[in-house]
């Protein structure tokens, strides 16, 4: 998406280690307006897909998902991170690890919040390792659900996760894609 | 607000402890198009105010905080609970004790999103004791920047919160005020 790619390539900063920092509009400060703009690529990508529920993660996923439930006019459901070893039967839970912060968390979705015939729309920030996005979809097989696909704001093409979670059969619409990154040549899209 | 109260009436559990549950529309689950129609009400409070941002603290904020960002056509930044004890020179921080989880979180913003010249409106889902809130007002003042007032969605106006902030000469405006509350006899708002 060209709106995006050009937001990037002017006030998206690479650091060391794969980082791409997108927090002056994406993921600390956020330009609600321009946001709502990918969300509603992503309707029009999803939209005969009889959406009825955005599920996403805290925390920076949530300004995504809320604007793009509005688009398709259903329901948000953000799975929490659980800081207790003890998870009540109440909830679905899997285990994820970050790519970012090199930890595994517990995420948990409550039991009543996903029904068997929902079809959901996972939305994210990044996808990187795929990690936090097979967790999702993970949550919401448990509640025999349907999950139609992924819509991802920045994949990072050279990391694993897009090809992963294609190869299993997952639609994933990322609306940008970042072919190589570096400090010193920059940022090339696919 | 007596659309809020009656959906709280309706929706809302309350557990021990001074737990109020509103997670089937507020913050687990998020009924998007019913918390627009209360940030419409932010808007009509604090339209005069010249909000030039607005800001709030992960996780639970974060959806209501964009939402209330689009009526005021404005950014939306917000505050995150950093896992590091050391915290780089490149944002403000401040410590906040967590009633909900009886934990204390570093918290943070990055500098380059508060100027001095912003005029902060401060949104949060709860008000108990008020120290998120106090900890939002300490990250904007550090920048020099203006907080015009806070717009929270449901207070507990048993616990010390909004008197101790409204006593510091913070305006705030919630949406709902519970007076009391138990298993056995329900809630009851001011």
């Amino acid at each position: 998406m060209q709106l995006l790619e050009d937001r990037i390539l002017k006030d998206g900063k690479i650091l060391s280690g794969n980082v791409l920092k997108v927090d002056s509009f994406i993921n600390h400060q956020m330009d609600v307006a321009f946001i709502s703009e990918l969300c509603k690529e992503f309707y029009r990508l999803y939209k005969e897909s009889n959406v009825t529920k955005i599920i996403t993660i805290e925390a920076s996923g949530i300004g995504i998902a809320c604007l793009a439930a509005q688009q398709f006019n259903v329901p948000m459901v953000f799975a929490k991170k659980s800081k207790t070893s003890n998870i009540s039967n109440d909830f679905y839970c899997c285990e994820v690890e970050s790519y970012t912060h090199n930890t595994t968390n517990k995420v948990i979705i409550s039991k009543e919040f996903i029904n068997p015939d929902d079809r959901v729309l996972l939305i994210d920030d990044f996808l990187a390792n795929g990690k936090a996005l097979l967790g999702l979809k993970t949550l919401v097989e448990m509640a025999g659900a349907t999950v139609v696909g992924a819509g991802i704001v920045i994949e990072k093409g050279f990391q694993p996760g897009g090809e992963l979670l294609r190869k299993n059969g997952l639609r994933v619409e990322s609306l940008a894609i970042i072919k190589s990154m570096s400090v010193e040549d920059g940022i090339s899209f696919i």
